[in-house]
């Protein structure tokens, strides 16, 4: 199923592939059930989430119709209360489910029955708890399918979106809540709020959205990702994920936010063994292998993020309008700190992460000293020293300095903004005063960055930067992190601007061929049928017939025993190599028949393949297999000890351009090997990637039918010399 | 002189290779230079330094006598002013110079002219801007070392001692200064105090010093953790340190830091090649190869970290008297969250630093559901889910689960206590309450962490649990680094604990051997003087000599053209392999000799060494190199692509032990290889690590004569073959 919809996504128009979440985002009417007339205090931990909804609701401006369901009172909270959905007068867009999970799926059912379109349910105790939350989950899911009812949960904190005044939302909101650009997504609820809470507080950024939508049994994350690229009020989508869902729609709205220019910045859970059974636990998702998500993500531009403070610094970057717009693409950072050990730990971040930190310009360096006496250092990391805070005319030189750097992209500046001590004591504020006089009329892009991370950000600092555009972010490891992940979506964009080849416009499905593994001859022709360059391979059926083929595709040769009973051939002597005449090949041919039937009696033998040796080259491993979730992906790495050991491979979902197959390449450790180590000549490279981005045709083509194929190994010819395939085991199911 | 320091340093007494601090760090009086008596206001960026310290010292209740050297008053702030430092009736033990740096040389010399000890230069502009700076420390540095002067800085904040009361600090301090068992030495300044401010306010850590130690023109990080080994208020010490300058020391210090059970935490940067540069600027550290520092570290029980917040949460922990007194020395991990996306987040962080996360015995799985209806996860991470926060019966039930289960060592439980909402809205004090609760009856270590890093850290959840020995960290990653580092740290010292074979003990002084390469045959009389394996090895002068010589050691062998002009034999066809018989001998012999002879007219060619083939095995490489701090390190890899491609080495400091060679395998990437890859037989790695013990013995020996060895290949048999040397190349200075 997965890889034929991958296969077709193109082919299918945006707008057939997607729900209308409307109803379950901006309903226009919303029944609660589970709110109660003589709730505990407001606020307090027994409150019915019934009720908070009800408050947040009001609270936040909602602009439609609330009731409330409950067979016990006419009115809750000053709202008209039925004693069913049946009841309601006109059936609400949405209903909002705060009740225990046994009766969350009679309810849906009924709410289904009444016309309502949408249901957010908060209660956990479906499939993250197995057994028969496992059953109540695929009861609702059923539902939502058949009925195409949308469903946010189970086990979530539900929806809030910001501009439409809607906060069909679990968790107290406070007043004051900061409307952005940011839509958040997280399966986790508790994470949603303190993402949430992070980033409007401690970063400044604002937010269109806070869905929390556990464990996905109707609306899955990928939905609400393609509801994000179509809103307005919506620039950067972020995101906890645990488990995807839709592979297809993943990868198709991760295209469509990239036309659009929205970036999805994703943080994804269950990458450990540990993690994936805790995620299947909490939402009842199945983790992919975090390697073939690594692939998806790089291959489609998602910019992935390895921890929360990384989400957050990353999204308080992007969401920066003035500096982005100011961002030229580069790599060259300068730095500005009052301490020099700071520039030294700076450094190491930077470069840990492939960011570059030039040398300051000799036009720099040349005026800078100008009015600064004693001020002797002239490097970027550019260190105030203790001069910077006795002269206040020195921080503004320095920076400006940077600003000017014709060798510097991005300004960075080092800068206490979460200083815990009393106010009097701190000096960040003096500092981010001339920032924001120097950033008004600056067009370089400026960023702060504290040397700790933690403690309260002041507002005093943060407030006014981010309003002339310089965002704040904490400790320098996150700090460059974010940068380079900005640097990163910059370059993948402008990749995408040249217009690829359209290698996998014309991939046909490719016919029914037989269950099992394939003798080699077939798969042989299997893979020149794909372009594939192959050894000369013919199978023979008598050491007459061995030596005649051999003297036809000229010597030397190999002969290997052919049986569908035997797949590690050589292990039982089935496979001689090198053999240069005919009476070699004649003798081997019965030595093989011999050995290999006095072995195992019972092996029906086809006969013997024989195939030319091939010249001597760089051997690869290029194979396809099936994940669980994306389908088929291409597998590519060097033979012997690089995969054996290090597990030194590069994982591509297909189908693949010739520009992503060398992607692949740059990504193997062994990649030296290829480009001639120690003197030796490179490999042909680009008949390589042309293998490459064959095999991943054949992938498409082929679809589900294809279990595994490995050819083992491909030999790559130095210079020129193209390469060929030696071996190669196909799987058909 | 570094390597025979470092063999020396067993031999050496404790005490004689470490000066008395005490006149810089506990002075019974201070004079100092640079403070005046109308000052601009206290507090402001532009009061004098001196002014400031000495408003420190009455603050901090200083107990002994200050006075100001300054011509122009007869006091200062209270204090007796004088004209000059010889004008003090009695020479103080130490002076703090607030001066500009050009002032600076002159006044410490004539302070230890009038008889003081020790002085604390702040000021910037020595060996950090090259240079005249450079000139300048060179001055400062003779001066110390001549006269015996303890010197802090330059380029510094200068040394707080807190229980002494002694702030020779140029930075303000605050009031309600948080002391207690950490002594924080940083190069920077400016971090000094991030760090300690971190410590004390987001951690509530107190310290017993901080120490600002700049450019270390007279004392070292080194001697100051000598003096804090030795200091009865420190029980941790802290260190940001850009460059070691005696490695000698450095070893010592940590031997004695491990016999006293005093953790040395140690952050040390400039690991890239810009940040090296930046250091250079900032303190004019020579920084130590970072993976040189690695080994040093490892070998030795320093506790390594990686970053800033992994610093401060590492002292967190190892601070916690009564958490690591609970400590057993394990590395499973129990888990309780609130958030089942923070059980998925910790999961990964756990296993990326090689924590164990286990699941619940089945005894807790079997009694934790008593009593609590729907909650249906039995895992651990344990997610409390939403229930947690309904119902406050169900949290201290679960974390009384964690505490009794036999399968985990240490209790972490996530807490958000840097939420940054308004109060009303936190749910983080409930929680702590019933920790509090729980932990003070408990003998199993709690730590709480929060799921992002940052926000206002809040005391009434911090010092509660502070104070019952349960620390807070910031941060599923960070928190699961400190455990691990401390983990590790019980685990070094607990092997300490099984007395090593004393393999350095007898290690004697090489006689001097003559300079340049050794021919092939005195290198392999070396490595035989030192029981390394090599392969039968004779320089023979003519064909029949050589061809006696074959039969006398067995065929096949190899012959090898010897000449003190060829260092790389077989590139110009000086080696021939796999003779086996002796008329082949004598036919190789004559053609190697016509060969060279034709392409090297004027190499002298000393004859043709024999060697006897080895038999296959694993092929290693061991060698030697010269550190330009540390002096002679061992290198230990795999020949062929792991070392030339992947840079696959482990390294170590001589003298090895037996333990030690195993730990240096331990650590390569290749290592399968030596136990057995895909059904093949392991090698001995026993006599492979004897190799290395040998050459480490042969490193200390030899001591700075040798300049490089190199064993390449070493080959090593599989099961108890031995190895045997093939080739060596020794360099002598």
């Amino acid at each position: 199923m997965a890889s034929s919809t991958l296969a077709s996504i193109q082919s299918q128009s945006e707008t057939s592939i997607w729900r209308d979440l409307a109803p379950l985002m901006r309903p226009k009417s919303v029944a609660v059930i589970g709110a109660s007339q003589r709730p505990p205090a407001a606020g307090s931990a027994r409150e019915p989430r019934g009720n908070r909804v009800i408050r947040n609701l009001r609270n936040f401006g909602y602009p439609g119709r609330i009731v409330a369901v409950n067979p016990k009172y006419s009115e809750v909270m000053d709202c008209p209360c039925y004693p069913d959905l049946a009841s309601i007068p006109q059936p609400p867009d949405c209903v909002v489910l705060a009740v225990p999970n046994r009766h969350v799926p009679d309810l849906l059912e009924s709410a289904a029955q009444s016309g309502v379109r949408a249901g957010v349910v908060f209660s956990a105790g479906f499939a993250e708890i197995g057994g028969e939350g496992k059953r109540r989950q695929a009861q609702i899911e059923a539902l939502s399918k058949e009925r195409d009812f949308l469903i946010c949960g189970p086990n979530c904190y539900g929806v809030l979106n910001v501009f439409g005044k809607t906060p069909l939302f679990a968790s107290p909101i406070p007043q004051g809540f900061l409307a952005g650009p940011v839509a958040l997504v997280s399966q986790s609820g508790g994470l949603s709020t303190t993402i949430a809470n992070a980033l409007m507080l401690n970063r400044h950024v604002g937010l269109s959205h806070i869905v929390s939508c556990g464990n996905q049994a109707g609306v899955t994350v990928e939905e609400y990702f393609n509801y994000f690229i179509d809103d307005e009020n919506t620039r950067i989508v972020a995101a906890f994920v645990e488990g995807f869902k839709q592979p297809a729609k993943l990868m198709a709205v991760a295209q469509k936010a990239l036309v659009h220019n929205k970036p999805l910045i994703i943080l994804k859970g269950g990458r450990s063994e540990v993690s994936q059974r805790a995620a299947a636990t909490h939402s009842g998702s199945l983790a992919g292998a975090a390697e073939v998500i690594d692939a998806v993500f790089r291959q489609t531009g998602i910019i992935q993020v390895r921890t929360l403070n990384e989400l957050i610094d990353t999204v308080s970057l992007f969401s920066c309008d003035t500096f982005v717009k100011r961002y030229n693409g580069g790599r060259r950072i300068g730095v500005l700190s009052g301490s020099g050990g700071e520039c030294t730990l700076v450094s190491d971040a930077a470069m840990n992460v492939g960011l570059e930190v030039p040398e300051l310009s000799d036009e720099v360096k040349a005026r800078l000293p100008e009015g600064l006496p004693d001020f002797g250092n002239l490097n970027n990391p550019l260190d105030g020293t203790g001069a910077m805070y006795d002269d206040d005319k020195i921080f503004p030189r320095l920076l400006g300095a940077l600003i000017e750097d014709k060798n510097i992209d991005i300004v960075t500046v080092n800068l206490e903004a979460n200083d815990p001590r009393p106010k009097e004591l701190k000096s960040g504020n003096r500092f981010s005063r001339a920032i924001a006089d120097v950033a008004a009329g600056s067009d370089k892009p400026i960023a702060i960055f504290s040397s700790v991370v933690g403690g309260p950000v002041d507002s005093e600092i943060l407030l006014p930067l981010r309003t002339v555009g310089v965002p704040l972010m904490e400790g320098a490891e996150c700090a460059m992190s974010a940068v380079r992940n900005l640097a990163d979506y910059h370059q993948f964009r402008k990749s995408k601007e040249v217009p690829s080849q359209k290698d996998s416009a014309s991939i046909l499905t490719h016919p029914k061929l037989p269950s099992g593994i394939l003798p080699t001859e077939a798969a042989f022709r299997l893979l020149e049928s794909f372009g594939i360059p192959v050894v000369p391979t013919q199978l023979t059926r008598s050491a007459e017939e061995g030596a005649a083929v051999a003297e036809s595709i000229g010597f030397p040769v190999a002969l290997k025993i052919e049986s569908a009973q035997l797949s590690h051939k050589s292990d039982i002597g089935g496979v001689a190599l090198g053999l240069s005449s005919s009476a070699e090949v004649r003798d081997t041919f019965r030595r093989l028949h011999e050995r290999v039937t006095a072995k195992l009696p019972t092996a029906e033998i086809a006969g013997v393949v024989v195939q030319r040796m091939a010249p001597e080259g760089v051997e690869m491993i290029i194979g396809i297999k099936r994940d669980p979730l994306f389908g088929p992906i291409i597998v590519c790495g060097f033979g012997g000890v690089l995969v054996e050991l290090l597990k030194d491979v590069a994982i591509g979902i297909p189908p693949l351009s010739r520009q992503q197959a060398h992607g692949l390449l740059a990504g193997l450790r062994g990649r030296p090997l290829l480009t001639g180590l120690r003197g030796k000549p490179s490999a042909d490279v680009d008949a390589l990637c042309d293998t490459i981005v064959r095999v991943s045709q054949l992938a498409v083509s082929l679809g589900d039918q294809l279990l595994a194929l490995d050819i083992n190994p491909l030999v790559v010819h130095a210079n020129k010399g193209g390469v060929v395939a030696v071996d190669a085991l196909v799987q058909i199911d």
